[in-house]
């Protein structure tokens, strides 16, 4: 037996998130569909982490075991000419036997993209939230420093979860502007659900007064969800890094 | 009575291209919609170019006349309101009344993207041109100086065109890489019917070895289009740059 790890890039706009679900397609069941094209013992795809319907992914990681001997290189090929043009596998690798692509993160970075413009990009328009009122860079930039370091994120969960630890820690958070493009990047050990949407919301509100920026970190500390800021839409959203540490080394 | 001059971009996957035409959505019908929708008074849309079916336009210039006195900042944020995603107005502004977008344009610029990858990306899709083989971006620059100045282009011209003169002066032609991303940027003083896709074609047979670079110049004499490459894919090419010289000051 081999266990496979896959390293995907993806376009979530046609998809309902990544897991398999009835009566919509997912990247899941997409993928899977290929994988069992390809190999007859396929026992399912394991997926880093579930991403929302409509959320990119810059870099994706899902394993599956298989007893068939193709190589790594074939395996991406044969995949890659039986999927859809919005997934596209990057990169194949053999993992220990014991790899599992969920557990064995230990951390991941997400980005979120706004499009700050009173006028559309009509080529970013589904990759960027639309925002058109100036953004000051700086003080979001500012205002974000409030999230780095360990905190119960519970204020920033949507309901839905059944998660029950809601501490994070959140090694980065960053503002950026290039343009009329500003990026939020943030990686931490962890997120929880709609974390990186809210947090995005959150600072929306600093642009807008109606948070302060000194105001950030003791709302983190209510654990309040009405005290934070809405769930920004969803295409905006970019899963950009996934991180196993020592277990998987991409630098090969 | 007033002209008006509209600076756009679009996204030219779901279009056949800017001119109306029967039984096909364009670029040129979905915003004269637009513009019926605002003014009673319109007399039609007057484009720069026109653009093939999936090429896309960084900047189009268009113009049309009215009567209306609507200030021309609210004139963009009515069309935008009125206009699909994919096609957003980044500029409104009253020129001369014997302004024309086409007849006075004195130079544009196209840029040609090609993602050179084996493996495509899920977001450049419809972008760009994905080519596998590993192209020298060197040499393909210093191919393309071939194009630079006064030549008769007619072998760089797709039947079906009914221009008498072919002669163009290119005055800039440049290869350049960043990351996957391979961009050719051309600027002339006008161009023929799919002359930078074939111009990107021919690039191509360079980089395949069909053709030497110390070729292209007699390849461009011989005015024989069997002798240059082939017509690329639509979807890489998009209008980059509109020059109307004096005529339209764009650093107001």
């Amino acid at each position: 037996m081999r266990n496979i790890l896959l390293t995907l890039s993806y376009d979530g706009t046609n998809y309902h998130g990544w897991q398999v679900q009835p009566n919509a397609p997912t990247v899941q069941e997409t993928l899977q569909n290929a994988v069992k094209l390809i190999f007859n013992d396929s026992n399912g795809i394991i997926g880093c982490s579930r991403t929302d319907a409509g959320v990119h992914a810059n870099m994706y990681c899902c394993n599956f075991k298989t007893e068939s001997p193709m190589p790594c290189e074939k395996i991406r090929s044969a995949l890659n000419a039986n999927l859809p043009n919005d997934i596209a596998v990057k990169d194949v690798s053999e993992v220990a036997l014991d790899f599992h692509s969920r557990y064995d993160c230990i951390g991941k970075e997400y980005v979120y993209r706004i499009w700050n413009s009173d006028v559309i990009n009509p080529f970013e328009n589904k990759y960027t939230l639309q925002y058109k009122y100036k953004l000051d860079a700086d003080l979001l930039n500012e205002a974000c420093k409030a999230y780095i370091g360990k905190h119960d994120y519970i204020g920033f969960c949507s309901a839905g979860s059944s998660v029950k630890d809601t501490v994070r820690e959140v090694y980065s958070a960053q503002v950026t502007r290039n343009g009329e493009l500003v990026e939020f990047k943030v990686s931490a050990n962890g997120f929880l659900y709609n974390m990186v949407r809210i947090m995005t919301g959150t600072l929306l509100y600093v642009a807008q007064g109606k948070i302060q920026k000194e105001e950030l970190p003791l709302i983190i500390d209510s654990k309040d969800r009405m005290r934070a800021g809405i769930t920004v839409a969803p295409q905006g959203l970019f899963l950009n890094k996934v991180n196993y540490g020592e277990k998987v080394n991409y630098g090969k």
